[in-house]
Protein backbone atom coordinates (compact mmCIF):
# COMPACT_ATOMS: atom_id res chain seq x y z
CA UNK A 1 0.00 0.00 0.00
CA UNK A 2 1.45 3.41 -0.87
CA UNK A 3 0.47 6.11 2.32
CA UNK A 4 -1.98 7.54 0.69
CA UNK A 5 -4.41 4.51 1.39
CA UNK A 6 -2.34 3.56 4.72
CA UNK A 7 -3.77 7.04 6.01
CA UNK A 8 -6.84 8.03 7.77
CA UNK A 9 -6.71 11.19 6.12
CA UNK A 10 -8.20 11.38 2.50
CA UNK A 11 -5.61 12.17 -0.38
CA UNK A 12 -7.47 15.22 -1.46
CA UNK A 13 -6.40 16.30 2.26
CA UNK A 14 -3.04 15.23 1.94
CA UNK A 15 -2.57 16.81 -0.89
CA UNK A 16 -4.05 20.61 0.78
CA UNK A 17 -1.39 19.97 3.55
CA UNK A 18 1.69 18.77 2.35
CA UNK A 19 2.07 17.32 -0.85
CA UNK A 20 0.32 20.52 -3.18
CA UNK A 21 0.77 23.12 -0.55
CA UNK A 22 4.34 25.01 -0.80
CA UNK A 23 5.72 28.63 0.03
CA UNK A 24 4.78 31.11 -2.44
CA UNK A 25 6.65 33.81 -3.70
CA UNK A 26 3.63 35.52 -5.77
CA UNK A 27 -0.16 36.12 -4.64
CA UNK A 28 -3.27 37.11 -6.19
CA UNK A 29 -4.98 40.20 -5.16
CA UNK A 30 -7.46 38.41 -3.24
CA UNK A 31 -7.84 39.58 0.41
CA UNK A 32 -7.38 37.48 3.67
CA UNK A 33 -10.29 37.97 5.73
CA UNK A 34 -10.57 38.28 9.53
CA UNK A 35 -12.90 35.15 9.29
CA UNK A 36 -10.68 32.86 7.40
CA UNK A 37 -7.74 34.52 10.34
CA UNK A 38 -10.15 33.47 12.94
CA UNK A 39 -11.29 29.89 11.35
CA UNK A 40 -7.64 29.29 11.05
CA UNK A 41 -7.29 29.89 15.19
CA UNK A 42 -10.15 28.30 16.51
CA UNK A 43 -9.11 24.77 14.59
CA UNK A 44 -5.25 25.31 15.49
CA UNK A 45 -5.65 26.17 18.93
CA UNK A 46 -6.63 22.16 19.65
CA UNK A 47 -3.07 20.79 18.95
CA UNK A 48 -0.99 20.18 21.59
CA UNK A 49 1.21 22.12 24.18
CA UNK A 50 3.44 21.20 26.95
CA UNK A 51 1.18 22.27 29.98
CA UNK A 52 -1.70 23.62 27.44
CA UNK A 53 0.66 26.51 28.07
CA UNK A 54 0.00 27.81 24.60
CA UNK A 55 2.52 30.70 24.32
CA UNK A 56 1.92 31.57 20.76
CA UNK A 57 0.62 35.58 19.87
CA UNK A 58 0.06 36.23 16.26
CA UNK A 59 0.29 40.30 15.14
CA UNK A 60 -1.65 40.43 11.96
CA UNK A 61 -0.11 43.61 9.84
CA UNK A 62 -2.81 45.14 7.80
CA UNK A 63 -2.28 48.77 7.93
CA UNK A 64 0.13 50.48 5.58
CA UNK A 65 2.17 52.09 8.06
CA UNK A 66 2.85 48.38 10.35
CA UNK A 67 3.76 46.96 6.77
CA UNK A 68 6.47 49.76 6.23
CA UNK A 69 7.97 49.40 9.78
CA UNK A 70 7.79 45.74 9.12
CA UNK A 71 9.90 45.84 5.62
CA UNK A 72 12.11 48.00 6.65
CA UNK A 73 13.66 45.42 8.83
CA UNK A 74 13.02 42.33 6.71
CA UNK A 75 15.86 40.86 4.66
CA UNK A 76 16.59 42.16 1.20
CA UNK A 77 15.11 38.89 -0.44
CA UNK A 78 12.24 38.66 1.27
CA UNK A 79 10.92 42.39 0.77
CA UNK A 80 9.39 41.55 -2.53
CA UNK A 81 6.51 38.84 -1.39
CA UNK A 82 6.31 40.75 1.85
CA UNK A 83 5.54 43.75 0.37
CA UNK A 84 2.84 42.29 -1.68
CA UNK A 85 1.02 39.56 0.42
CA UNK A 86 -2.39 40.12 0.96
CA UNK A 87 -1.38 39.60 4.63
CA UNK A 88 1.38 39.48 6.57
CA UNK A 89 1.95 37.59 10.54
CA UNK A 90 4.38 37.92 12.83
CA UNK A 91 4.34 35.24 15.15
CA UNK A 92 5.96 35.28 18.62
CA UNK A 93 6.18 33.64 21.39
CA UNK A 94 5.00 35.15 24.89
CA UNK A 95 7.44 34.70 27.70
CA UNK A 96 4.77 35.16 30.53
CA UNK A 97 2.62 32.50 29.55
CA UNK A 98 2.78 31.24 33.13
CA UNK A 99 -0.08 34.03 34.07
CA UNK A 100 -2.70 32.45 32.03
CA UNK A 101 -1.64 28.75 32.92
CA UNK A 102 -4.09 28.52 35.99
CA UNK A 103 -7.05 29.34 33.72
CA UNK A 104 -5.55 26.94 30.85
CA UNK A 105 -4.82 23.76 33.62
CA UNK A 106 -7.60 24.50 35.68
CA UNK A 107 -6.97 20.69 36.94
CA UNK A 108 -3.68 21.62 37.75
CA UNK A 109 -3.34 24.83 38.44
CA UNK A 110 -0.50 24.31 40.79
CA UNK A 111 2.45 24.39 37.67
CA UNK A 112 2.24 27.90 37.58
CA UNK A 113 4.57 28.23 40.55
CA UNK A 114 5.82 24.92 40.95
CA UNK A 115 7.35 24.73 37.16
CA UNK A 116 7.15 28.01 35.83
CA UNK A 117 8.68 30.68 38.60
CA UNK A 118 11.75 31.10 36.56
CA UNK A 119 12.37 33.71 33.37
CA UNK A 120 14.75 31.36 31.62
CA UNK A 121 12.81 27.99 32.40
CA UNK A 122 9.79 29.99 30.91
CA UNK A 123 11.91 31.48 27.65
CA UNK A 124 13.00 28.12 26.73
CA UNK A 125 9.42 26.50 27.23
CA UNK A 126 7.70 29.68 25.45
CA UNK A 127 10.17 28.82 22.20
CA UNK A 128 9.81 25.41 21.62
CA UNK A 129 5.67 25.37 22.45
CA UNK A 130 5.23 28.39 20.09
CA UNK A 131 6.92 26.92 17.58
CA UNK A 132 5.06 23.79 17.91
CA UNK A 133 1.83 25.68 17.06
CA UNK A 134 3.47 27.99 14.84
CA UNK A 135 3.80 24.73 12.85
CA UNK A 136 0.22 24.18 13.39
CA UNK A 137 -0.53 27.54 12.44
CA UNK A 138 1.38 27.21 8.91
CA UNK A 139 -0.88 23.83 8.45
CA UNK A 140 -3.82 25.43 9.67
CA UNK A 141 -3.27 28.58 6.67
CA UNK A 142 -2.83 25.65 4.50
CA UNK A 143 -6.69 24.22 5.51
CA UNK A 144 -7.78 27.62 4.75
CA UNK A 145 -6.82 26.85 1.11
CA UNK A 146 -4.05 29.39 1.52
CA UNK A 147 -0.02 29.54 1.05
CA UNK A 148 1.43 29.96 3.95
CA UNK A 149 5.31 31.56 3.46
CA UNK A 150 7.35 31.35 6.89
CA UNK A 151 10.21 33.54 6.83
CA UNK A 152 13.03 33.75 9.67
CA UNK A 153 15.35 36.51 7.62
CA UNK A 154 14.38 39.32 9.45
CA UNK A 155 16.42 41.24 12.19
CA UNK A 156 14.98 39.59 15.20
CA UNK A 157 15.43 42.84 17.92
CA UNK A 158 14.69 45.00 15.75
CA UNK A 159 11.09 43.19 15.07
CA UNK A 160 10.69 42.61 18.73
CA UNK A 161 11.04 46.18 19.55
CA UNK A 162 8.90 47.82 16.66
CA UNK A 163 5.79 45.63 17.48
CA UNK A 164 6.31 43.48 20.47
CA UNK A 165 7.64 44.46 24.10
CA UNK A 166 10.44 42.47 26.29
CA UNK A 167 8.29 39.98 27.45
CA UNK A 168 7.40 38.71 23.72
CA UNK A 169 10.23 36.88 21.56
CA UNK A 170 9.60 36.93 17.50
CA UNK A 171 9.46 33.74 15.97
CA UNK A 172 8.94 33.90 12.20
CA UNK A 173 6.85 36.09 10.10
CA UNK A 174 4.17 34.31 7.54
CA UNK A 175 2.94 35.86 3.87
CA UNK A 176 -0.37 34.81 3.34
CA UNK A 177 -2.45 34.54 0.29
CA UNK A 178 -3.68 32.83 -2.82
CA UNK A 179 -0.75 31.72 -4.53
CA UNK A 180 -0.04 33.89 -7.66
CA UNK A 181 1.37 33.16 -10.99
CA UNK A 182 5.14 31.38 -10.89
CA UNK A 183 4.23 31.44 -7.05
CA UNK A 184 7.03 28.43 -6.81
CA UNK A 185 10.61 27.20 -7.11
CA UNK A 186 10.66 23.21 -7.68
CA UNK A 187 10.38 21.36 -4.79
CA UNK A 188 13.86 20.62 -3.04
CA UNK A 189 14.74 16.71 -2.23
CA UNK A 190 14.13 15.23 1.40
CA UNK A 191 15.53 12.81 3.49
CA UNK A 192 14.65 9.57 3.37
CA UNK A 193 12.76 7.35 5.72
CA UNK A 194 15.93 5.13 5.99
CA UNK A 195 18.13 8.67 6.54
CA UNK A 196 16.00 9.96 9.15
CA UNK A 197 14.33 7.01 11.09
CA UNK A 198 16.53 4.52 13.33
CA UNK A 199 14.76 1.53 15.05
CA UNK A 200 16.46 0.56 18.28
CA UNK B 1 -20.05 31.01 8.48
CA UNK B 2 -18.77 28.93 10.75
CA UNK B 3 -14.85 27.70 10.53
CA UNK B 4 -16.08 24.41 9.37
CA UNK B 5 -17.14 26.25 6.46
CA UNK B 6 -14.39 28.60 6.10
CA UNK B 7 -11.92 26.09 5.71
CA UNK B 8 -10.67 24.11 2.29
CA UNK B 9 -9.73 21.40 4.88
CA UNK B 10 -13.29 19.17 5.36
CA UNK B 11 -14.89 18.68 8.47
CA UNK B 12 -14.07 14.86 8.97
CA UNK B 13 -10.34 15.69 8.29
CA UNK B 14 -10.33 18.97 10.56
CA UNK B 15 -11.67 16.70 13.19
CA UNK B 16 -9.42 13.90 12.57
CA UNK B 17 -6.39 16.22 13.02
CA UNK B 18 -7.37 18.90 15.54
CA UNK B 19 -10.74 18.60 17.31
CA UNK B 20 -11.41 15.15 18.07
CA UNK B 21 -7.65 13.95 18.37
CA UNK B 22 -6.48 14.19 21.34
CA UNK B 23 -2.90 13.02 23.47
CA UNK B 24 -3.73 9.83 24.95
CA UNK B 25 -3.17 8.31 28.29
CA UNK B 26 -4.13 4.69 27.51
CA UNK B 27 -4.03 2.39 24.36
CA UNK B 28 -5.28 -0.91 22.59
CA UNK B 29 -3.07 -3.78 21.52
CA UNK B 30 -2.82 -2.83 18.24
CA UNK B 31 0.92 -2.28 16.60
CA UNK B 32 1.66 0.51 14.98
CA UNK B 33 3.69 -0.93 11.77
CA UNK B 34 6.78 0.42 10.01
CA UNK B 35 4.61 0.49 7.17
CA UNK B 36 2.23 3.20 8.81
CA UNK B 37 5.11 5.04 10.38
CA UNK B 38 6.90 5.51 6.53
CA UNK B 39 3.34 6.89 5.32
CA UNK B 40 3.49 9.32 8.51
CA UNK B 41 7.18 10.48 7.53
CA UNK B 42 6.45 10.29 3.51
CA UNK B 43 3.81 12.59 4.27
CA UNK B 44 5.38 15.13 6.66
CA UNK B 45 8.49 15.58 4.66
CA UNK B 46 7.29 17.87 2.33
CA UNK B 47 6.24 20.57 5.12
CA UNK B 48 8.41 23.43 5.67
CA UNK B 49 11.78 23.97 7.11
CA UNK B 50 14.16 27.02 6.79
CA UNK B 51 16.69 26.44 4.18
CA UNK B 52 15.05 22.96 3.91
CA UNK B 53 17.44 22.16 6.58
CA UNK B 54 15.50 19.15 7.63
CA UNK B 55 16.88 18.86 11.11
CA UNK B 56 14.30 16.07 12.64
CA UNK B 57 15.51 12.61 13.62
CA UNK B 58 13.24 10.20 14.76
CA UNK B 59 14.42 7.15 16.70
CA UNK B 60 11.83 4.17 17.04
CA UNK B 61 11.62 2.41 20.28
CA UNK B 62 10.64 -1.54 18.97
CA UNK B 63 13.00 -3.63 21.75
CA UNK B 64 11.73 -4.45 24.80
CA UNK B 65 15.69 -3.44 26.30
CA UNK B 66 15.81 0.02 24.61
CA UNK B 67 12.06 0.25 25.95
CA UNK B 68 13.75 -0.49 29.87
CA UNK B 69 16.60 1.35 29.15
CA UNK B 70 13.79 4.56 28.13
CA UNK B 71 11.53 4.02 31.13
CA UNK B 72 14.62 4.60 33.68
CA UNK B 73 14.65 8.23 32.11
CA UNK B 74 11.15 9.15 31.92
CA UNK B 75 9.57 10.77 34.65
CA UNK B 76 7.23 8.91 36.92
CA UNK B 77 3.81 10.33 35.39
CA UNK B 78 4.68 9.44 32.42
CA UNK B 79 6.14 5.82 32.69
CA UNK B 80 2.87 4.08 32.68
CA UNK B 81 1.72 4.92 29.29
CA UNK B 82 4.94 5.24 27.93
CA UNK B 83 5.78 1.45 29.17
CA UNK B 84 1.84 0.50 27.50
CA UNK B 85 1.79 2.73 24.08
CA UNK B 86 2.33 0.26 21.10
CA UNK B 87 4.93 2.38 19.98
CA UNK B 88 7.47 5.06 21.46
CA UNK B 89 8.99 7.28 19.58
CA UNK B 90 12.16 9.37 20.60
CA UNK B 91 12.40 13.06 18.36
CA UNK B 92 15.68 14.87 18.25
CA UNK B 93 17.14 17.62 16.47
CA UNK B 94 20.59 17.13 14.35
CA UNK B 95 22.53 20.10 14.75
CA UNK B 96 25.25 18.78 12.21
CA UNK B 97 21.83 19.07 9.72
CA UNK B 98 24.15 21.38 7.59
CA UNK B 99 26.51 18.46 6.01
CA UNK B 100 22.56 17.48 4.17
CA UNK B 101 22.40 20.81 3.25
CA UNK B 102 24.46 21.05 -0.62
CA UNK B 103 21.54 17.66 -1.36
CA UNK B 104 18.63 19.64 0.03
CA UNK B 105 19.24 22.87 -1.16
CA UNK B 106 20.71 22.12 -4.71
CA UNK B 107 20.05 25.84 -6.12
CA UNK B 108 21.84 27.16 -3.07
CA UNK B 109 24.61 24.47 -1.86
CA UNK B 110 26.35 28.09 -0.23
CA UNK B 111 24.28 28.43 2.34
CA UNK B 112 25.85 25.38 4.32
CA UNK B 113 29.14 27.71 4.97
CA UNK B 114 27.52 30.83 4.20
CA UNK B 115 25.15 30.69 7.19
CA UNK B 116 25.49 27.35 9.48
CA UNK B 117 29.59 27.49 9.57
CA UNK B 118 29.50 27.70 13.32
CA UNK B 119 27.93 25.26 16.08
CA UNK B 120 26.07 27.61 18.35
CA UNK B 121 24.06 28.97 14.96
CA UNK B 122 23.59 25.83 14.00
CA UNK B 123 22.09 24.58 17.52
CA UNK B 124 19.59 27.15 17.54
CA UNK B 125 18.32 26.32 13.83
CA UNK B 126 17.90 22.78 14.60
CA UNK B 127 16.05 23.46 17.63
CA UNK B 128 13.49 25.78 15.91
CA UNK B 129 13.24 23.52 13.00
CA UNK B 130 13.67 20.02 14.38
CA UNK B 131 10.57 21.37 16.72
CA UNK B 132 8.65 22.44 13.82
CA UNK B 133 8.85 19.30 11.94
CA UNK B 134 7.56 17.33 15.29
CA UNK B 135 4.33 19.42 15.44
CA UNK B 136 4.53 18.21 11.46
CA UNK B 137 5.26 14.51 12.67
CA UNK B 138 2.19 15.23 15.89
CA UNK B 139 -0.32 15.93 13.29
CA UNK B 140 0.75 13.50 10.84
CA UNK B 141 0.60 10.17 12.97
CA UNK B 142 -3.08 11.54 13.76
CA UNK B 143 -3.26 11.80 9.98
CA UNK B 144 -3.03 8.04 10.08
CA UNK B 145 -5.80 7.80 12.76
CA UNK B 146 -3.38 7.49 15.79
CA UNK B 147 -3.12 9.15 18.61
CA UNK B 148 0.25 10.60 19.32
CA UNK B 149 1.24 11.61 23.08
CA UNK B 150 4.10 14.00 23.22
CA UNK B 151 6.15 14.38 26.66
CA UNK B 152 8.84 17.09 27.85
CA UNK B 153 8.92 15.13 30.99
CA UNK B 154 12.32 13.04 31.08
CA UNK B 155 15.93 13.20 31.89
CA UNK B 156 16.94 15.11 28.95
CA UNK B 157 20.93 15.01 29.48
CA UNK B 158 20.16 10.41 30.19
CA UNK B 159 18.28 10.16 27.13
CA UNK B 160 20.76 11.81 24.90
CA UNK B 161 23.20 9.89 26.77
CA UNK B 162 21.47 7.14 26.27
CA UNK B 163 20.45 6.51 22.51
CA UNK B 164 21.90 9.72 20.73
CA UNK B 165 25.81 11.58 20.56
CA UNK B 166 26.87 14.93 21.07
CA UNK B 167 25.26 16.28 17.59
CA UNK B 168 21.70 15.30 18.81
CA UNK B 169 19.62 16.71 21.18
CA UNK B 170 16.18 15.38 22.23
CA UNK B 171 13.03 17.26 21.37
CA UNK B 172 10.57 15.08 22.51
CA UNK B 173 9.25 11.39 23.60
CA UNK B 174 6.18 10.43 21.70
CA UNK B 175 3.43 7.69 22.72
CA UNK B 176 1.79 6.26 19.43
CA UNK B 177 -1.32 4.02 19.47
CA UNK B 178 -5.04 3.41 19.24
CA UNK B 179 -6.79 4.96 22.04
CA UNK B 180 -7.36 2.57 24.68
CA UNK B 181 -10.90 2.57 27.12
CA UNK B 182 -10.71 6.04 28.95
CA UNK B 183 -8.06 7.18 27.25
CA UNK B 184 -8.32 11.22 27.72
CA UNK B 185 -8.91 13.75 30.31
CA UNK B 186 -11.82 16.37 29.58
CA UNK B 187 -10.23 18.62 27.27
CA UNK B 188 -8.95 22.06 28.94
CA UNK B 189 -9.60 25.17 27.85
CA UNK B 190 -7.94 27.04 24.79
CA UNK B 191 -7.18 31.07 24.73
CA UNK B 192 -9.92 32.68 22.50
CA UNK B 193 -8.53 34.71 19.42
CA UNK B 194 -8.84 38.14 20.80
CA UNK B 195 -6.53 36.75 23.80
CA UNK B 196 -3.79 35.66 21.04
CA UNK B 197 -3.84 38.27 17.80
CA UNK B 198 -3.63 41.94 17.86
CA UNK B 199 -4.03 43.97 14.42
CA UNK B 200 -1.65 46.06 13.76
Amino acid sequence: MSERTLLSLLPAAQDLLFREARTANTFTDEPVTEEQVQAVYDLIKYAPTAYNQSPLRIHLVRTDDARARLLAHMAEGNRPKTATAPLVALLSADNEFHQELPALLPHFPQAKDLFFAERPVREESALVNATLQAAYFLLGVRAAGLAAGPMTGFDFPAVQKEFLDDDHTPLMVVNIGRPGANAWFPRSPRLSYDEVVTTV
